[in-house]
């Protein structure tokens, strides 16, 4: 495939074409699970700060309160709960990741989508479809430029995923082929974001703003305002201008057969998925090991090079630092079996039995081991010492978060925001997604009362 | 000054710290003129299709209708009317320009700060000091990167514009230092734009995306929503990843000495300005030749190579072709002496006396012209040749726009749109900014009737 096919174009028109039911039935599958993991971190999220500071700005300008903002009393214009939805269900990083682009997919497709469905009557199948659409056009056209697009240091989330959003958007839209490939453009022409902001609140502004930028784009195309259509491929488009790769076969290539949507991983833990296998094997312990815990003299850590160079933080102070700790990670795992937002709160992270555990957990880096796997020593303070080795963390594509799992993970989040009885009731609708005869009422379930 | 400097706490230090009447006289007429011309160029592209169709969008999100769009009937939220203000502003090509980087400085922060101004009871004084810091920033911030990151194929308008509304909009809102360096920083990651977008609506969307944006990322810090304070200068951040050029002296150099807002140039015709010289040389011998303006047999235009290769379309079928015509351009300017919108329209290039003289232009590039510069040779029918050469075309540096020549093309601009009376008014109050006791009340004048 050349540079100079018709990549845009094409990704538009199948991205309009498309029937739900040309969406093999695994697919649509993981595609409800993505839609539930993603509303549980949604409703998680709502009561953080950043999503405080977010609404502060925006109510200053929200037009006609027609979108419900998930886990909070607030409603909003479509466009403005978009943004607040996204940043909601990306702050505490526990979403869902498309491993080979490092994309978190769900935050800018299924937060435009959401809040665009209110008051249109859209159904379950058709939000499905939309959701399915957004998440293979973001992926792939991540897929098209990773990794040397994320090396120059985008947040492909955002970057990426303000295409997903307006794609999905078109479809609930109804846009025209002419349509889709405008709104692919608008999009494209909006695409923005930069690894520097992670560890601020622009980390999760970034899939918020593509959720609501995608959005607008797709609007702004349906009232006719024009764009390129050769955004992505043109010489000064978004893969030539944001990457020095461009391999349009990953956008064009299998269309239809290849799924990149079924690709898509949750987090078992709220934290960035590199120190997942240490989390995952410290807890495996902590079961085999109860009380001997507390008689831990030492944990030796064996792991993959990225594991410290991102996550090497020995002495944290804050919640947020703790994310950037394998030391704290393993301790709580160990001590309390928490990988959950509560095991990155500042409390946490400050308690002295878990600073006395983290202090006692050494970390060597090995390129022999994989990204998804690491190898855990304990030694007790009687000189015995015992291993273990995870081979693929637990929320890989090999060790697939069961539905039980992400159901345990959504109630976890979404009780202490809108209370056991809301929890139960939207939790079910987020499984029922696909016999849904209107959306809108999901989103109604997670509002609290002002 | 290394990399590692404070580059965008240095900047946002400033931007705060400055008073009005640390800014030198000159610079402050410069700021009244770049005013006056942006303010006729928005009534005039107000009326265009591309407003339309972005109005039509915009209506269903707007919030409270507090900001006046300009030369329409509608009121929005400030944010929107900055977008839509904006793109009125800039879709003509008839705006100001900052040779040094093509950035069009006015169309990203003049939006931004008029619509904020309103109800907020803001003084002209107070106004002008903050358009000219935020064309000051946006400008510094294009030089650092300028040329490598706008060959990459970035509308540097977008892309450095988001910055200054930010800083201007900050100013406003009487942000502090902390909260100033967050805006920049949350101006920086929405950094956006593709030059891929000339020729369609998408390229005035830019400054207006731009003003909104940058807008909102100044009422985003005031709410204390954070970000990175090292946007513009660290590694992965904006001068790193969309440049290959990073010269921060042009940022933090002789900050409050060395003006770049006092270098804004007008255009005074509304096209890209590389065809300048050859409009202004052809109107200069219309004025010659009056009647035998009919007699000519050839026009033999020496042009800069950039010339041919940004405007050499031979056979313009659109009005829009026709701004990327040098031949066109020519023709209209011996004939009519139009520079004006007028001279693009579509009508204009399909006149076959229009058609008839611009088959008989010719064009050849000379590396030894300046840009600025054209040689140009009339040959009569009887066989006579005439020659005259412009070393500057009037709108450059050397030759600047004349107030009378800014009044002129603000009257012809704004007199269809909103009539006569009314452009007296709006006018007379863009001279009088510095006097204004409250800004708002200007923006009602270029308010027409539903």
């Amino acid at each position: 495939m050349t540079e100079t096919a018709a990549v845009t174009k094409t990704l538009a028109q199948w991205a309009v074409g498309l029937k739900g039911s040309d969406i093999p039935e695994a697919v649509r599958a993981e595609g409800v699970r993505t839609f539930v993991n993603w509303l549980g971190c949604a409703v998680g999220g709502a009561s953080h700060e950043t999503v405080d500071r977010a609404l502060d700005a925006v109510r200053l300008f929200t037009g006609p309160a027609r979108a419900q903002v998930i886990g909070r009393a607030d409603r909003l214009d479509e466009l403005h709960a978009a943004l607040v939805n996204g940043i909601s269900s990306h702050v505490l990083d526990y979403d869902d990741t498309h491993l080979k682009t490092i994309i978190h997919p769900a935050g800018p497709v299924a937060s435009a989508i959401l809040a665009v469905s209110e008051g249109r009557g859209i159904s379950g199948a058709d939000f499905l479809t939309a959701l399915i659409v957004g998440v293979e056009v973001e992926c792939r056209i991540g897929n098209s430029v990773y990794p040397d697009h994320y090396d120059r240091g985008w947040h492909i989330t955002g970057t990426a995923g303000v295409f997903g959003a307006a794609a999905a958007t078109g479809r609930l839209l109804g846009l025209t082929e002419q349509q889709m490939t405008w709104a692919l453009g608008i999009a494209a022409t909006q695409s923005s974001g930069f690894r520097e902001m992670f560890g601020t609140m622009c980390k999760s502004f970034h899939p918020g703003r593509a959720a609501q930028n995608g959005a607008m784009a797709a609007f702004l195309a349906k009232a006719g305002f024009d764009s390129s259509e050769r955004a992505i491929e043109a010489p000064r488009g978004f893969a030539n201008v944001m990457s020095t790769k461009q391999d349009y076969t990953e956008i064009l290539g299998e269309l239809g057969t290849r799924w990149e949507a079924a690709l898509n991983s949750y987090k078992p833990f709220a934290c960035g998925i590199v120190i997942h296998p240490a989390i995952d094997g410290c807890q495996q312990l902590r079961e085999q090991l109860g009380d001997r815990v507390e008689a831990i003299a030492k944990v030796e850590l064996t792991t993959h090079p990225l594991v410290l160079e991102l996550t090497g933080k020995k002495t944290p102070k804050t919640g947020l630092e703790g994310k950037f700790s394998v030391y704290h990670a393993a301790a709580m795992a160990l001590l309390h079996g928490d990988g959950s937002p509560t095991a990155f709160t500042d409390e946490a992270v400050r308690d002295p039995k878990v600073i006395a555990l983290r202090d006692r957990v050494s970390a060597t880096a090995d390129t022999g081991i994989h990204e998804d796997a690491v190898k855990i020593a304990v030694t007790f303070n009687d000189g015995e010492r015992i291993t273990l080795d995870v081979a693929h963390a637990v929320g890989s594509l090999e060790k697939p978060l069961s539905n039980a799992a992400i159901n345990e993970k959504f109630v976890r989040q979404s009780i202490p925001v809108i209370g056991e009885a809301a929890t139960q009731r939207l939790l079910d609708a987020g499984w029922a997604l696909e016999t849904a005869s209107d959306v809108g009422a999901i989103t109604a379930m997670s509002a609290v009362s002002a």
